[in-house]
């Protein structure tokens, strides 16, 4: 879907590959001094002094990760830019440099290119970060996206995920579930619309939701806060397939168990009302939901008064002893434990 | 293809996308001191000392980049790889860390990505680089590879495509061509059996060709023998695209003519023959086939006596005034301008 359906269409192969890319990078400017060379060489060229640089990647396929009749491309662009600095953020640090991979077939115009694009750009501009790489080829079928975005981090600062201690604060950033459930809203929207076009889209007062599933955002803001507050984490992870699915990830790899409290999961409050519309618990949206790239964390202890005094971040539950599993205590007490089951895409065929 | 059709096949949907990726990557074990932490967290953390950290990105599709009809998924690992490693001794670096995203079909087995993973390993191990990162995710349709491989390189020894000088003496490694050749061999073989299974590929005698085509390497060993020589290039690329394209790049990206002698070209004794048998010249192959993955780059003339010491390297040609356009000196003394006919997978659809 192009947001703007201009009359122009300019066909990919009047430009060609390296025209392609250059047309799309032409009015690219770097911030950082440590992109010694972005776009237009065998590799890009970083310099990096007394920090760790982090590097992370991830593919988005047309049809598995993202559905083009409900995502405008502008949103496309800036929400995988923004998955990857998320990751970045997981691990405490701060995204730098971004490198965009696309292979897309002619049945896009270049315009839907410059508008993934203009996405892109946009997200590297409110983050600052300095997209330095830049690749297209054509595609038998389909868009596929691959990003690749570095990050640097000062050594004693790093958060890794498998850094849970026995005893220590489990807290998330901003609330849960939301995500989810505007792509919910876009599948039924979807299909009403497929059944019959003349019908317009109901999706009005959903205005968060919908923002939640389009156009994410990395909590970098909350890497800072917690700097700022002296916080640093046991461990952290970035929330893209669930709260289940990612607190056994962080328990596993930690060889440590846990105990989360329905009651104290953040969840918004539209989000409550929309989940009833579909059947379905909100909390059930939270744990087993995906997309909505907050920081689930742990912290020690002895930084709970710290935290208190932080907004936009609560804690919900506590690290245990392997033995005793990761388990969620419902509102009604019972101990459910927790099971994955999470965005897998590779069982969604 | 699968070199070894074995009898088991392991549904991708057995083991998940953790699963998967965990599976294809628990026995990597990471070479660098600088790889802080490999696979298994939200990114790669990278240290570096003094050196500059260099990124390359590529993306290979089934259909576009590859033909799995002929290809050995092994092969297909390796060679996707090594492309990358290439991109790396063009930048005068040498390559450190390689971060893998796959999708891919359910009508792939787990077999076909453990052949695959192997070829991947097997470069890490040839060309001594870290596996630092993994993703894998399911696919429409096809199998989609993405690879970024960072690299590391000393500030006063980085060497760019754009920094070429007037009087350069212009070089490439190796030989040329015969990757294009052993392709159209394959392609060939492709046709005579699709139109009777029953006829055996006749690819006998051609192994040098083949081995290009499927097995190509990195000239890392060039930039190591280089910097031994005490030569620094001033401008380098490499020859993915044929020579005519990047020596276009060269030239138009350092804003500088060229001439080169199709006398000096280096083509193997065997591409020559089967250059006939296709009934087009060697040079052509040379100039506008691709896939070669040797260096081009320039030296000052003062390095004109080290250089003409080493074995597998050979002078071209020399950089002119950008006036002078981009020309190359046919063997009849006929002076004919370069242009770019070479791989353009946007053009090709």
């Amino acid at each position: 879907m192009i947001e703007n359906p201009a009359p122009k269409r300019t066909e990919l192969s009047e430009l060609g590959e390296f025209g392609l890319i250059s047309h799309l990078t032409s009015d690219i400017k770097t911030i950082h001094t440590s992109t010694i060379k972005g776009i237009g060489d065998d590799a890009a060229v970083l310099e990096n002094g007394d920090l760790l640089t982090l590097v992370s990647t991830d593919l988005l396929l047309e049809g598995i990760h993202f559905d083009l009749s409900f995502t405008p491309f502008k949103h496309l662009g800036y929400k995988a830019a923004v998955v990857n600095f998320s990751d970045i953020a997981a691990m405490n640090g701060s995204p730098r440099q971004l490198f965009v991979g696309i292979s897309v077939s002619n049945r896009f115009p270049v315009e839907a290119m410059e508008e993934l694009y203009e996405g892109i750009k946009l997200a590297c501009e409110r983050y600052q970060v300095d997209l330095a790489g830049g690749d297209t080829t054509s595609s038998p079928g389909g868009l596929f996206i691959s990003m690749t975005v570095t990050g640097v981090v000062s050594k004693e600062k790093v958060v890794y995920r498998n850094t849970a201690k026995e005893n220590d604060l489990i807290c998330v950033s901003g609330d849960l579930g939301s995500a989810y459930l505007g792509l919910l809203l876009l599948e039924r929207e979807k299909k009403v619309f497929l059944a019959d076009p003349t019908m317009q889209p109901d999706l009005e007062g959903n205005d968060y939701v919908l923002e939640r599933q389009l156009k994410p955002e990395a909590r970098v803001d909350i890497v800072k806060k917690l700097d700022e507050a002296g916080i640093l984490p046991t461990s952290m992870i970035d929330i893209s397939d669930g709260l289940a699915s990612e607190v056994l990830h962080l328990c596993r790899d930690s060889n440590m168990g846990c105990m989360i409290y329905e009651e104290k999961i953040p969840i918004d409050i539209s989000a409550g009302a929309i989940a009833s519309d579909f059947n379905i618990q909100a909390i059930t949206a939270a744990m087993n939901g995906g997309e909505d790239y907050e920081l689930l964390f742990t912290i020690s202890m002895n930084d709970f008064e710290k935290i208190s005094q932080l907004k936009d971040i609560t804690i919900i539950g506590h690290i245990t002893d392997p033995n005793a599993g990761c388990n969620l205590v419902s509102n009604d007490g019972v101990l459910v434990p927790i099971l994955a089951q999470g965005f897998n895409h590779m069982r969604e065929e």
